[in-house]
């Protein structure tokens, strides 16, 4: 029995979540994220093919979006959507945070070029809601919240992708709490757009003392426009031409001489960005399941519709085994991200230290694993369409194109698994993916043998050497990824009985992709393969 | 230690092909291998990046190719490179058609949208000289071989895809074996173009007394200018806009009222079609080598060159990881399209019954699996790159885009594993694929588990019905694909010690992807797994 997107994630928020923890009925997680999956459709999703043909556009130090994009955020303004889990006290209506990973689900998958502009500034918030002062947060968070203003998030330089460390953009301090930021920075997403009047800008820079390397980096906050409604010293010096999300304003940003104010503690910006972006990964992971489930909605009209030898194409068994594998792995992927997102509400609410762990644990998989899944399912999403697949009007390769952003950005996929093994195996030799191991042994015994082989992993990677185990992070990741998939397929599935088939498949077909991965780790550690 | 394409080229034609049985010193193949890399690297790749931006372009019932394209043309020709494995009495070298796929490989490589118009020239080439009269091979073979004139494949029409035999296209009897073709083709590539005076299309049409289906359909010859220098009445009707080959002219071709000859016996076209297209696919199959080829080659430069956290990201476990994987499944893919093209080499200069047999088994592997990993391989390009890859300027995402369509083109994947399975199982039960498995055991006694299950398999495919067997036969083909792969590396590294480092990270860490194809094998049809 098939199921809707919006019909998961309830369920996945619901009965499987713990929105009924923060207060919440089913009704009300239900009318909320029916209500956000009717405001994709109908106002964000119109628009978006036209707006992937015009392109962000760049000229005389300005960004010009698709036609349509002012007016569709407006709409999204005056929804009041971009505060959905932001705080009350700045005029948010403090819902849990798995509610906006609902939110983002659907925003990123009606365009995800449009969708990027709420997301960032959601983790602007968040930064700025940790580490602000109350001035600052009272002065610029509502502003935000309302989504009369967007946040952009400055990292990355020229030399300075993957490794921080390096960068070079100077704060040069004004006297009063002031500074003048020098520097440039790229790849940054919204950076600069004609859909609202002013613009916050997270800037990592270092003073004129830091010391060199990640403990010298300090975070500041600039605004395009300044308080007197003069322009800053900041502007775009171009966009990127790229493969895919061509409406999203991907811009080179100058800051010449730029006002801005210090977030937090001096050389400490890099924590308060890592604390912003494990909630962006989680946000990209969903990003991944949005392609997906975009790439299936499609092809599963078109399979339903084109006729060839006398039968609907989705009756033949090759392409409903891809239906069926876009179906199983956009599922799990959307439970994995789910309780990605619950963690991250449990320890919210409670600051329990497990939850905290399990949150930790489960971003890295989440935004590797769910990015990876939405590449290979907009893939599949253009072989179900055949020739018509890899033409643009189909809608089905910008699908592709756009989704292959994710595996890259907020820390490539490569930089996840280390994460993984290096820092969330490292830090308690594996205790806590032991829990995870032990609780999905409890659910789900049907996948036992898989997991004795992945918890002997385990106690592999934590006993080799960070080189060797590095050379394997990847493959872990991805083993860690099917696993956790047929563990909440498995729970979904006792739960609620639409979900069998989709459990059934998933476990037959697609978990022995972990069993490949365990022996490619068994292989490289040491125990013996062909 | 690291070899280039053409090196292995080479490797692969003389020490592990039969290019030595066709007359051809191992010294005579590294010439027409070296100069065709070196023609492909100095004419062809040069404009390939501007032909992407500029695409082809489509007015008034014409098509205008990239500014670079008739010069490009124009060397080609000039070098006498479509003649290469054409018979010599209209022209050609007469060299082995192995020879032909390497120098595919490079042009692929160096510029696919370029490419495809040779690609296609040469299957027509082949069509005529097998199907066509002495007078018409005698009239038109000569221009096609010198490469005057192109040659493009008419098949699909919008009903018709995968399934030809709804095809609606007619051919109306004028007498003294003239027709006048009526139709609309559609995806025909390089169907119309400015880069030669003429073009040669084989059509697939009925005549008024066909039978329904794929029983009644003929194929017929026609060109773009009439003996008399005027124009036939076909003309491009417009072109796609595409994910990729932005430069290769993707046709709609309009006959309206087209004068055209029978080619071949009437009603049997499909016959004559599908003996081309088996040459085609494995062209298609080499498209997916070349695209692996040259997002190595991009991504190894970048690896090299780009510094993160104080050394080469080259060096860092990860990305090392990924580069291996380019090298060792391109190498793999390459040594399949050799192995396939050697047999067909073999059968076309002995006739024997068991190359014919080889031949047909490993075509539809090669172009799958190939492809696939074309795909991915062009996909890992782009992560190797971060950010940098996703942007055009590197390159790297033009491969992928370009990389997409070859999984499409030619039976789709789907289409491939479904002849694999019904067809050339079916047809001996499996005796074609046991003698190439026990060849396998012989050589290569180390994967010997992986090819017991891969036996037991096929055993299992053979005995299965027609729709259990369909739903498994994707997962099956990329079973085949990884383990003729390792097989192929592993004699390749028992003649050159240069190969045992690349065979032995694909053994160990692509080859469990066999195993996990396996289970799933094993648990759709009978045998539990998981």
């Amino acid at each position: 029995m098939r199921t809707t997107a919006a019909e998961d994630v309830i369920f996945g928020l619901t009965r499987m979540g713990d929105t009924e923890a923060s207060g919440l009925s089913a009704d009300d997680v239900a009318q909320v994220v029916n209500e956000a999956a009717r405001f994709c459709r109908d106002q964000i999703l119109p628009g978006a093919q036209a707006a992937d043909r015009e392109g962000a556009r760049y000229a005389n130090g300005t960004v010009t979006t698709a036609r349509s994009y002012p007016g569709v955020y407006r709409q999204w303004m005056e929804g009041g959507w971009q505060g959905l889990s932001a705080p009350e006290e700045f005029g948010g209506q403090a819902l849990p945070g798995s509610l906006w990973v609902a939110m983002m689900e659907f925003a990123l998958a009606a365009d995800a070029s449009f969708a990027l502009g709420p997301l960032l500034t959601a983790g602007a918030i968040e930064c700025l809601d940790h580490y602000g002062s109350p001035e600052q947060k009272a002065r610029l968070l509502p502003h935000m919240v309302s989504g009369e203003w967007t946040g952009a998030m400055c990292l990355t330089e020229p030399q300075s992708g993957s490794d921080l460390g390096t960068l070079r953009t100077r704060a040069e301090p004004l006297g009063e709490g002031r500074y003048a930021l020098h520097g440039q920075k790229i790849y940054i997403t919204w950076g600069d757009h004609d859909c609202t009047g002013n613009i916050v800008y997270l800037v990592l820079a270092r003073l004129p003392d830091a010391p060199p390397g990640s403990r010298g980096i300090s975070l500041f906050v600039a605004t395009k426009m300044l308080a007197d409604g003069t322009r800053n010293a900041l502007r775009c010096g171009g966009i990127e031409h790229k493969m895919g999300i061509h409406a999203s304003p991907t811009c080179t940003m100058l800051f010449e001489g730029a006002e801005a104010e210090l977030v937090g503690t001096p050389h400490r910006g890099l924590n308060a960005m890592f604390a912003m972006m494990n909630n962006a990964r989680l946000a990209i992971a969903v990003q991944g399941v949005a392609h997906g489930a975009r790439a299936l909605e499609l092809a599963e009209a078109y399979a339903a519709e084109r006729e060839q030898g006398g039968r609907k194409i989705e009756a033949y068994p090759d392409v409903a085994r891809m239906l069926m594998e876009m179906r199983a792995s956009t599922l799990a992927a959307r439970l994995i991200a789910l309780e990605t997102a619950a963690a991250g509400d449990r320890f919210r609410r409670t600051g329990d230290a497990e939850a905290e762990l399990r949150l930790a644990l489960l971003t890295p998989i989440a935004k590797a694993w769910c990015t990876e899944r939405g590449v290979e399912n907009a893939s599949t999403g253009v072989q179900v369409h055949g020739g018509m697949g890899y033409c643009e009007d189909a809608g089905a390769a910008q699908v592709l194109r756009d989704a292959r952003i994710a595996p890259i950005y907020e820390g490539t996929n490569g930089i996840q698994a280390i994460d993984l093994v290096a820092r969330k195996l490292g830090r308690d030799q594996g205790a806590a993916m032991r829990a995870l191991i032990a609780e999905a042994r409890e659910a789900a015994p049907a996948i036992g043998t898989t997991l004795d082989g992945f918890e002997a992993a385990t106690a592999l990677i934590v006993a080799a050497e960070p080189e060797a185990a590095q050379s394997v992070s990847f493959a872990y990741l991805d083993a860690a990824g099917w696993v956790l998939g047929a563990w909440l397929l498995a729970r979904a599935a006792q739960l609620d009985a639409r979900y069998a088939e989709t459990e059934h498949f998933f476990r037959q077909r697609m978990l022995p992709r972990a069993v490949a991965r365990i022996a490619e780790i068994n292989a490289v550690l040491g125990r013996s393969g062909e």
